[in-house]
């Protein structure tokens, strides 16, 4: 008899990032199992046993974990967040070398403990470890992608909506491209409900979004994980809950338009690279990538950040 | 001392759609206490009775009503579902007279026992009756409105939704203009994501959106009352769940935008008469009224909705 | 390739209960795919509009529905609420056997149609209905049963936290037995928080259940429903809340204790009666059906009960 | 005119345990307004933004803090998780000197800042703390009190669902006293449904919890904060949650019985003492401390657990 299967969830890396993805994916109800995989055993098992101490105060989910590889079996859904961070003199390339390594050695065997899940890449650099996570893999398109910009496009919608005082939700705003240093916002089909950025005045009567104020925003939002960084050490809040919302979207086949970051095939002459444009997000993964209408200097900057990940990617 | 005061939502008006109005408030938590109230005895407090029971299984909201007026006291938000409904043979202004009426008898009451309540019509016909009300009740300017078009957009966004197979939530779509007849989408700003509509194309590549597909959204949105009402002979859940949503706005400050329906002062030329259009939503009610961008036609039929509304309030 | 399967919840019967049952089920996010079933086409079609169009205030569940049975297919639970409503004259033992009828017809096609779902009967007589559905049915243990007393639980938490001025969620007391006249409260096990009912005294000091209390909540619980239709005509909304508070425990394989009605084997001498006791309800439906200590009094309450539905159940 | 106003949830301590409070918060809409406060500026800023930037994915709260003591102004609650950490070598009461003397500091300004708000302490030694603070500040009875066995009493109601195999919400047990080494289990209470924990048999027929179990498991609880601290050198994720949950019974008047830890008078023979026992908690704190049935050892080990605590507090 085929019972009604429960989701199952694997977060691989019991890290701040995963810890903080497994506290939002059981306080929100993203998946019925969560479980929470590290090499490191004592931290991981530290990790649950916190996590599952505050479950009596939400809903079904529930949260193993370890460090037994197996416990990966029949997940639906596989969040890689893994990974060296970047040390003190080591340029993002060396650091890509590691974490490539890393996933070499580790995703033949997630994806033979979990032949039928999606597998999100939330570790760094997502883009070019995700076009090398398709190599290793041989999944169908779509099955495998990265967080991209989702967190980025977060931190732009909530910048606009604490300038003109509305709420984050209202704000309709995305950036693309590379998670990281060439991503930019799609200023052009920017909306606060459905007024265009531009055309938005503040109760004065003036145009609230000039152009430098564009300007300054993406600036922040480019710079916001170091400005954290250099605060608190690391990022790892708003990166989990961008987490548990794909994992959602993934779980509910909610078929959501997210900036996820999936290797592109033939997409405005892009093709082998990842990096985020948005995308039909839903059962199986990536279901779909959207074409996106740019102007002149959006189509630019697109191709420049797809020139920077594509030298990245052929490194390795 | 002053403690920390819950939130209090009155809904007038104990029929279909105030009672699934206060179903969706308690299980969405919408404020901590819903009163129902309603000139029948029997009927407000059975459908109190019947709600209650049901809260054991949801979160901290209470609920206690029936046709003691003095319940009303103190409200932060009163929802008023309560009118005659349109008989056969009787016409639209005909009933319009009726619920001006009772809306005379009722109002002044109502306010002066929650004198800093937001007040939100659902009674129809809603914009007419926004007019009219705010001239009874002399309440600063955005204290009285009515829900509008948000349950009209809904339906669009669902439509939408449906044909290009996302999540309604990924559809942002308005209908403005009066609630009934001369309500209208604004086609030129509505996005599947942030891709125009115009611009969206099937998995087979065509453009799904023609013209002629648009004009039979209009008519199914425009319609799709009848077709329920001849069905079920009358609406509820989904008005219930956007006055919900509308009050939550209010509680919580949201500053949402939604196209709600209060009365517009020299807005395009348009004075003294209520119709919808995105407005910010938040503590106190609508806190500001966004100029929206229009092609032509969109101009002239948000004119011809006005007039249509102009003529009917002039002969009240 | 097996994609993580969506939760399908089909409901049958598209009038007051089961459309608030699918309200709620939809505002809770309790199943991903709601299908609304109904023999009535234009009815159960207006139904699932009214209620779709409020899903884009809500997450990510989708209704659809209609009068085609083949809507029924797959899914992981099947709720039934059809059926004939007690008419003026007709006694309840000629109900049961209009909605027996009901349910010989229908229940093979069912489990032809939703080979693997769990079955909830709802309508009434829901005891004796649940126990010639498995009959009828030959499912195993577990897989049909009823909604039983969880509604009438519910309604003395309710009353149990308004006399003592507490969340009804802090409030842990159980109804047992028929889903009517002969069911009665597990006094000897109540509690508020961790205090035995008997013993819970008020602000001033005093025992606030005393024995007579308990009797009049007793007689409260068990004439609720009548009071209701009295005033309202039915009672639909905390019965849809309790229907989908069920569902979610078996959705989510929750293993909640809730107090349904499935056919006993053994229990206390009872064989081949379907009564609520509590039970461990996840996935599979009914996965336990536990022990209960009783005082002698509700001991012979609880085989009187029983004796009132072998002989009703003897009819059919 | 007086808005409906927004409830403000200040956090002092941007520590992990007062960033994941905030997270759990941000996450549940806990309340409209959170405000993370810390004397060290750059850490609160770079929690802010970290928690912040995840606001567009959750619902109306908002976040803002730093290190400017005038963000309190007018907070409804306010949980103080600041505080020295114990360092190897230091006492207990080292440790509790230390943390008596911030909160001399501090709190004055901070009840001049909000004086009508609750306060909740989640520093340790969190009832010593709580009986010192009520001396400093002066405040009604039940506006200050700490989160005290909440906590503890989830870890043991998870245990006790994990070994039984049923939800956690299906458990109801306690652990009262100390939040510390003297807490004991209120065994004598404890369910699972209404089955007394001693009278659970598991599917095999044997009885679950024996006498040497429940030594286990109150060891277990007992021990857990340690297990934690060795393998991931904190704990903050299930006292995040306990805070909020205390917060949310707090602000929405929820008159929840929880096991929070306030000043007793004249409790059981206990006076001047501050320590968990079941209460119900509302606007303005702790409504009312509950009376509870012991047993004869449970007696003892309460008197014990006071008399430990007694003698810590004369101390300061």
């Amino acid at each position: 008899m085929t019972l009604a299967r429960s989701t199952k969830l694997t977060i691989v890396g019991a890290g701040s990032v995963g810890s903080s993805l497994a506290y939002a994916a059981l306080i929100r109800g993203s998946a019925r199992e969560v479980v929470l995989y590290d090499i490191d055993t004592a931290k991981a098992e530290a990790e649950v046993l916190d996590l599952a101490h505050g479950t009596p105060f939400t809903g079904a989910s529930r949260i193993t974990g370890g460090s037994d590889i197996e416990l990966v079996a029949d997940s639906d859904v596989v969040v890689i967040t893994a990974g060296a961070k970047q040390q003190p003199g080591q340029t993002r390339l060396e650091l890509a070398g590691v974490n490539v390594r890393i996933l070499e050695a580790m995703l033949p065997q997630l994806v033979a403990l979990a032949p039928h899940a999606v597998f999100i890449l939330v570790t760094n650099p997502c883009d070019v470890l995700t076009a090398v996570a398709e190599r290793i893999t041989d999944l169908p398109p779509g099955r495998i992608f990265s967080s991209g910009t989702v967190l980025d496009s977060a931190r732009l919608r909530w910048l606009v909506a604490e300038a003109a005082q509305v709420a984050p939700q209202s704000v309709h705003a995305l950036i693309v491209g590379e998670h990281g240093d060439s991503e930019f916002p799609l200023w052009s089909s920017a909306t606060i409900g459905q007024t265009p950025l531009g055309a938005w005045i503040d109760d004065a009567g003036r145009v609230l979004f000039p152009r430098e104020r564009l300007e300054t925003l993406t600036h922040d939002v480019v710079n916001a994980a170091y400005k954290i960084i250099l605060g608190k050490g690391a990022t790892n809040y708003a990166i989990g809950l961008s987490g548990a919302r794909i994992v959602e979207a993934v779980l509910q086949d909610e078929r959501s338009i997210l900036p996820v970051s999936s290797v592109l095939r033939g997409y405005r002459g892009i093709d082998g690279v990842a990096l985020s444009v948005p995308s039909i997000v839903g059962a199986g993964g990536v279901q779909r990538v959207l074409d996106i209408s740019l102007d002149a200097r959006e189509e630019e900057l697109l191709q420049r950040s797809a020139e920077a990940l594509r030298s990245s990617i052929a490194l390795f």
